[in-house]
C-alpha cells in the first residue's frame, strides 16, 4: 500500500500528499453539499443507459473463477516480488505473456530503474535478563550491522518527545520505540500515526547517539508477526540499522525495562543496498472504440516486500484491475475511452514505477481521463475514494448508483494511492477502491500476506465494482476535471 | 491444555477419557432435571452464609494487581518451561521460594521423572515448484531426520480415508495432512476432531510407506504461525519425523498439488529424545481450620511447550489457582478444608506430573474432596465444568450463584483437565474453569503464547471466581461424591 516514506522526499514534505488530499477532501465535500449542477442531468442520463451493462457485469463477475485462479498462479508461482529480485522480473515476464494471450493491445514493459535492497540473514537475540531469540524483520532500506552484530542495552521509549526528554541516556544504546496505534483510531488513521516511527525513527534515534533502532511492529494485531516496510535516512545523520519486533516481544522488553531489568540484545543484520536494477511497469490496453486517445489508467503495484507472497499487497489489487478490463473485453463492453492496465513496479521501496509512468507519459497526461489504483488489499468492497476537483467529485459520486450493484456503495472524496499520486498532482482525477479495512494491518508486509488472506468472493465483488466503474468512466459524457 | 496423546496409551484408548466424560455428562444432566433432593436445602443454607465472603473476595480480587504481576515475573523471567529444560526447573525453584514467602504450609517439590525431548534446529524448504522456506514447528516427541534432511515429493491428503484409498501412491513420499477444524464446530470440539492427525498421523502415514509426515497446523487461525504439540508413535511401526506447517503454507502446497505441480520439499529436524530428567510438582497448602485432612487440590500445569512463554498454556491457569488460595489467606478466609495448590509438571508431553501426584497421594485420595485444574487459558471466565456423580453435579451447580459474582455463571457437567484425570477416575469430584474459548487456538502451542494474550481484567475475574469456588467447597457441609 501507499508508502509516505520515499527516500528522496525530505522530512518536511512527509505529509505533503496527505495535506493536499485533506484540502481537496474539504473542498469537494463542501461542493457535494451545494445545489445540483447542470452536469447532473447528463450524468443521470448516462447512468440510466449504463445500468443494463452494469447488471451484466455483476452477473458475469460473480460467476468468474478466472481472477482468483490467476492471482493464485501469480503468487504461488512466483512468490514475493521485491524490487531488484529475479522473482519480480519473472512475474512481469509471465504477466506480459498472459496479457498478450488475453488479446490486449500494446502490451509492453516500460523500463524503470529500481532500488535493489536485499535483506540477508538477520536476528535479534535477547541476552539479558535472559537469553532468547526475538521475532524481528529488518526494515526495508536499512543498513546492516557488522558481522558480529551490535550488542547494546535497550532503552524503551513511547514517543519522539520521550526520546528528546531522555536524550542524555541514549548514547551507545539501542532505542526501542514501543508506540501502538492510537486507541480507537480507524486502521488507516492509526497507521498514519504509528508509521512515522518506522519512517524516521532510526534517524531520530541516531541524532541523539543511538547505535540501532528497534520498533514495535506497525500493526493492529500480531501472532508473533513482525512487519517490514520502508524507512529512510537523513543525509546529515549517521545511518544506523533498523528492525521491527513483534508486538509481543516489544511489549515484553518494555515490561522488563519497567521492572528495572537490564535489557540487552544483539542485533545482526546483513542487509545491503546494491546498485539500482532494471525493472518494468507492465502495461496492456483495451483501446477505446470512439476516443482511443483518452486514457483511463487502472492498476495496482506488482512489486511486494520480500516476505509472504504479496497476495493482498498488492497482487490482488493488480489482478483485480487487470481482470476487470478483461471482463469488459470478454463481455463485448469495450468503452469509448481506452482502458490502460498499469501494474506499477517498485511502489513499496521507492515509488519509482509511479514516477516513471508519469515521466514516460508526460505528453499524454492532459488526455488522461482518470487514474485508478487499488492498494488497500482486496476485502469486501465498500466504495471508491475520489481525489480531484469538487465538480469531478460530484459527478463521480453519482456512479455509486451503479457500483453499488457490486457492493461498492459510495464514491466519496478521499486520497488516491501512491503510484497515481504524481498523476493526480498533474491534474488527473484519481480513484481508489475502498474495502473493509479491519484486517489489513494484521497481514500487511508480513510473511502471512498469502493467498488465503484474500477471499475469492470478495475478489469477485471487487472485480465487478471495478469493471462497472471503468465502464461508466469509459462511456460517460463530459469530464471529471 | 489437556493432551489426549500420552505416549503410553494405546490407540484404542485414545478417546477413553472423553467417553467416560460423555457418559458422566449424560447421567449428570438427567439428574439435574430431576426433583429437588434433600441436600439442596443444606446447600441453600451454605450459600446464604457464604455470600458476604464471596462479595469480599470479588471486591479484593478485582483490585488486586499481584496475580498478573506474578504471572509476568514468571513468564518473562523464565520463558518457556518444557519438561527437561533448565528453565522449567529454575521456574519451579522460584515458585517454591515465592510460595514460602507467601506463608503457605508444606511447600515442597514432589519428585517426578519426565520425558526430555529437545527440538534442535529444524526447517522445511520447498524445492518445487519453486524454492522458498516454509513456516514449520516440529511436533513434540518426533524423531529427527538425517543431518542432510529428508527430500521427497509431497502427497497432500485430507483424511485418513483418503490416505488409505491412495496408499499405493504413498511409498517414499512425505504425506501432508491438510485437515481443517470441521466447519461450524466450537473451538474445543473442532480441536478434538482435528488433533487426531497430529497424534497419530505420522504412524498412519508410516504404515503405508511415507518417509515423513507434515500436518496443517491444528488451529482456528494463523498468521504464518505453526503450532507444536504432542504426537506419539506405535511400537510396531517405523518412526518417521513429523512437523506442523502453518495453515497458509499447507494451503499453498495443496493448491500447488491441485494444479498438478510437482511439490517437493526438504525436511530437516535435529530433534531427539534424551533420557528422562528429574522434575517436580510444586505444592503448597493453606491448611484447613476444621478438617485439615480433607484436601481440595487446585492448580494448573507449570510446564509448557518450548515456544513462546507458556503464558496462556498454562502459566495463567497455574498462577490463578495459586493466587486464588493466597487471596483467601490474605482475607482471613481460611476454609474448613485444606486447599492444596498443585502446579503439575509435564502435562504437555507425558502427563507424568498428574500421574505422579496420584501415585504419591494414593492413600489420601479418599480424603480428596475435589480436584480443580484450569487449562483452557485465562480469558473471560464463563463458569466451571464439573466431572463426577449426578448428585455431586447437582450440589456443585448451586454454587454458581456465588461464582456468578465474578462472571462465572454456570457450574455444569463437563470434562475435567488432564492432570486431574487420574484423580477423577479414582472418584475425586473434578472441576475445570470454563473461559471464553474463541481465541485459544490462535495461540495454543505457538511462539505467540505470550503474556499479552492474557488480559489482566480477565485474570482478576478468574482469580475471583476460583477463590469463591474454593471458599465454597472448603466451607460446605456434606460431600460432592
Amino acid at each position: 500500500m501507499s508508502c509516505p516514506f520515499q527516500p528522496s522526499i525530505p522530512v518536511r514534505l512527509f505529509f505533503r500528499s496527505i495535506s493536499i488530499a485533506t484540502a481537496l477532501i474539504a473542498t469537494a465535500t463542501a461542493a457535494a453539499l451545494s445545489a445540483t449542477s447542470p452536469l447532473s442531468a447528463q450524468t443521470t442520463a448516462d447512468i440510466a443507459k449504463m445500468r443494463p451493462a452494469a447488471e451484466r457485469i455483476v452477473k458475469a463477475a460473480l460467476a468468474d473463477s478466472a481472477p482468483y485462479a490467476r492471482l493464485g498462479r501469480l503468487v504461488d508461482g512466483f512468490g514475493h516480488r521485491l524490487s531488484g529480485s529475479a522473482s519480480l522480473e519473472k512475474a512481469i515476464d509471465w504477466i506480459l505473456s498472459e496479457m498478450k494471450k488475453d488479446g490486449f493491445a500494446n502490451v509492453r514493459g516500460e523500463p524503470v530503474m529500481v532500488p535493489h535492497w536485499v535483506r540477508g540473514a538477520e536476528s535479534v537475540t535477547l541476552l539479558s535478563p535472559r537469553e532468547t531469540p526475538l521475532h524481528m524483520l529488518g526494515l526495508g532500506g536499512s543498513v546492516g550491522t557488522p558481522a558480529n552484530g551490535i550488542t547494546a542495552d535497550v532503552m524503551v521509549v513511547h514517543s519522539f518527545d520521550e526520546l528528546t526528554k531522555r536524550k542524555a541516556e541514549v548514547v551507545g544504546k539501542i532505542v526501542l520505540f514501543n508506540v501502538p496505534f492510537p486507541k480507537d483510531s480507524t486502521p488507516f488513521n492509526g497507521y498514519s500515526a504509528a508509521v512515522i516511527y518506522r519512517g524516521i525513527g532510526a534517524t531520530a534515534a541516531a541524532k541523539v547517539g543511538a547505535v540501532a533502532m528497534l520498533l514495535r511492529t506497525v500493526a493492529t494485531f500480531s501472532i508473533q508477526s513482525p512487519h517490514t516496510g520502508a524507512m529512510r535516512y537523513d543525509s546529515t545523520t549517521k545511518k544506523i540499522p533498523a528492525a521491527a519486533l513483534s508486538i509481543e516481544d516489544a511489549e515484553m522488553l518494555d515490561r522488563m525495562s519497567r521492572r528495572g531489568d537490564k535489557v540487552r540484545v544483539t542485533l545482526k543484520m546483513s542487509a545491503q543496498t546494491l546498485p539500482d536494477a532494471p525493472s518494468r511497469n507492465a502495461i496492456a490496453e483495451l483501446r477505446g472504440r470512439e476516443l482511443p486517445d483518452e486514457v483511463i489508467v487502472v492498476g495496482g503495484h506488482i512489486d511486494s516486500w520480500d516476505v509472504g507472497q504479496g497476495a493482498m499487497d498488492d497482487g490482488a489489487g493488480s489482478v483485480t484491475a487487470w481482470e476487470a478490463v478483461k471482463l469488459l473485453k470478454t463481455l463485448g463492453l469495450t468503452p469509448r475511452r481506452t482502458l490502460r492496465v498499469v501494474l506499477w513496479t517498485n511502489e513499496e521501496n521507492g515509488g519509482r514505477g509511479g514516477r516513471a509512468y508519469r515521466d514516460t507519459h508526460t505528453n499524454e497526461l492532459a488526455k488522461h481521463f482518470a487514474a485508478i489504483e487499488t492498494d488497500n488489499g482486496i476485502f469486501a468492497p465498500l466504495g471508491f475514494r475520489f481525489q480531484g476537483t469538487p465538480a469531478g467529485a460530484k459527478r463521480a459520486a453519482m456512479f455509486a448508483q451503479l457500483t453499488a450493484l457490486a457492493g461498492a456503495r459510495t464514491i466519496a472524496p478521499g486520497e488516491g494511492e501512491a503510484d497515481v499520486e504524481s498523476l493526480i498532482e498533474a491534474g488527473v482525477p484519481g480513484f481508489a477502491l475502498d474495502v473493509d479495512p479491519s484486517r489489513y494491518f494484521w497481514y500487511h508486509h508480513t510473511t502471512a500476506d498469502m493467498l488465503n488472506v484474500v477471499s475469492e468472493t470478495d475478489m469477485r465483488h471487487s472485480v465487478a465494482a471495478m469493471a462497472i466503474l471503468l465502464y461508466a468512466l469509459g462511456e460517460m459524457q463530459g469530464t471529471l476535471r
